[in-house]
């Protein structure tokens, strides 16, 4: 029996309440994945849950234990992503008052999903009870629930590896498995471009950094939660970090491959298994945290990653200005297997000189060496490849 | 008891023969199809499949059928997409030897995923068993437990919504239905630019008509299969079409709002429920048939689906050429909330008066009242608004 924060206890009376209130998402096993990793690989899919993230189970578990004269006051949380969901979600089905604040310039498919409630910031004045992201034990013991779905689904899991932001997801994943599963290991990762935590670990207090900006904007914390915090460092959790194109990668193999839409925070601990696949024991469940993305940034990430995987190679050429220059150039691509997204034509520019036009061109390949020797080819051609 | 080609008994076979082998695909609730359709809407998930298509499941049963002379002698099978993977994955699974004949000029990732298999025909030299995609009773058997697995999982289901082709998974789900639950309404789907069947069934034979370009490639067959055809022809089946606008509107929404990746084919189904909400009685399932698609076609028809919802508005405008003119627009257009995505500014054409620019914008819009307030807005200032 472990004396975390957070008790076993406090996790199973969590999935009592939530019982009927959020789904038990699927597990998917993924072939391609598990090729990857080299052992069974699972996706636990919280991007299905209701209201598109884990972020109804806290949220759900902390309302529902407000006493009754807290609930007649309402709630209030700010967010501009899931966790503003998930309360409002929680909210409806508790028949409580919310007011959720969410910035002015956040993305407008948010904002219509949340267009019900006010967008001033006026918390001293209501005097409503603020539902904290993920600084809270019944917030914590509510993600954990997510923990005790994978001891059922995957009952021979070794690994199980979690998206982190402020760490209420993967203190619970952490305090469940402490006391049901201690074998099971445990690897929470972040955003290289906003990772709180590998400094408060190394400092041994929450300690806020400057988030620069990243696509895994839900996960994006500048400081760790006290509460998750805490179990996470007494657990000694290992937590690693994952670059923008790691990210963009596994959101697009995620979707290629698994068919389901993800928002890149919640496709970090894929992004881990695919950057160091020999670093896991199988088999590994990768958590999905939340699948909220706005449709453009979609567009753009998947486009991201297309590039990261050298799927999608983007290039300029530098031509003679004489008939025929281009579309010899084009004949040169397509012979060799490229395929023609995008091509831009430019005659004028402060850099070309009066004969020469610049040419940029993306382009469909089959993959990194498809990538590499298309260019070799142009430059063996005698093309003038400027930098891409 | 039904006399229909394809009966109850043999259904129930190919469901024994599917254990362990196809996944029993989990059917999502969605909040946001029943808001549309004011009625349980539920969505079968063979995008989740193995072999990211239903078509493992005919395709399994029709070789497993094959005699051990057959086995030996190996399979072929013509396809670019769906069918190639179920015969290679079921060929695996059956230890046979399998060709899968793609055009040169498919999906550079479909091909990717094959590539192991040659892409010369030479059907009439190999005596190998040719696996037809959906003319043959096993193919139908296969496809037909779809059903068995939606009766178990929404058992009050009192309309099922089916994307069709050459009819196979169609006809199964009739087939199945007819003898289980004669209640239940099928509705069949094909895109508009490619249906066979209204004109076949009106024909009393299957026809051929001359498929049109179409995004739901999956789908896109000129000629109902025979076997399919006496099937949905026989009981009945109302087939409907839906557009390309249909499609693109009804993949964003599964994207967006279900978090699923689906093909255009695949989201047929929920296009006609989408279209014409009022016709189909809850609960619904819409069997959402496969998820193969290559990026960069979820690129294209994802912005096409932000257009056909109005929430990516293009317009170009004339400007006098005069310092600021630009800007200016740019600030009118921000000021009412339209977010730019995309600007191109161009200074010569050939319907260009020499003080005028031309400026194309693809601008991000809360939905088509916004759209339409936008483009007044424009107008009312002034503006010269070429078509867009």
């Amino acid at each position: 029996m472990s004396d975390l924060r957070v008790g076993i206890d406090a996790i199973r009376s969590a999935a009592a309440l939530l019982e009927g209130v959020s789904t038990v998402t699927p597990v998917e096993s993924s072939n391609a994945l598990s090729a990857i990793v080299g052992a069974p690989a699972y996706l636990k899919c919280e991007n299905l849950q209701r209201s598109g993230s884990f972020k109804i189970r806290g949220a759900y578990v902390r309302m529902a234990r407000l006493s009754d004269e807290e609930k007649a006051r309402g709630v209030v949380a700010a967010s501009a992503g899931n966790h503003a969901q998930g309360v409002a979600l929680a909210a409806r089905l508790l028949g409580i008052r919310a007011v959720v604040y969410m910035p002015t310039d956040a993305a407008l498919p948010k904002v219509a999903a949340t267009r019900d409630y006010g967008a001033e910031v006026r918390l001293v004045r209501t005097g409503a009870i603020l539902i904290h992201p993920f600084d809270h034990e019944d917030i914590v013991a509510g993600q954990a629930t997510v923990a005790l779905e994978i001891l059922e689904q995957v009952p021979d899991v070794r690994t199980v590896v979690v998206p982190v932001g402020g760490g209420g997801l993967a203190a619970g994943i952490v305090a469940a498995l402490a006391e049901l599963a201690p074998h099971v290991r445990v690897v929470g990762v972040q955003a290289a471009r906003a990772s709180g935590f590998p400094v408060s670990l190394a400092a041994g207090v929450p300690t806020k950094v400057a988030p620069m900006s990243t696509m895994a904007d839900g996960i994006a914390v500048s400081t760790p939660g006290d509460v998750p915090f805490e179990i996470i460092r007494d657990v000694g959790t290992e937590i690693r970090t994952v670059s923008e194109e790691d990210l963009s990668r596994a959101l697009l193999f995620v979707a290629e491959r698994a068919k389901l839409v993800v928002e890149p925070a919640g496709v970090a601990g894929v992004a881990a298994l695919m950057a160091h696949p020999e670093d896991f024991e199988g088999p590994v469940v990768a958590v999905l945290s939340g699948g909220n993305i706005d449709p453009l940034v979609l567009l753009r990430v998947v486009r991201h990653g297309l590039a990261a995987a050298g799927r999608y190679l983007q290039v300029r050429v530098r031509l003679v200005d004489r008939p025929g220059a281009l579309a010899g150039l084009l004949q040169d691509l397509a012979r060799h297997g490229g395929n023609i997204m995008h091509v831009d034509h430019v005659r004028t520019g402060v850099d070309l000189a009066i004969d020469e036009v610049e040419v940029t061109m993306q382009v469909e390949t089959k993959g990194p060496e498809h990538c590499a020797a298309l260019l070799d080819h142009l430059r063996h051609e005698g093309y003038n490849l400027a930098e891409h």
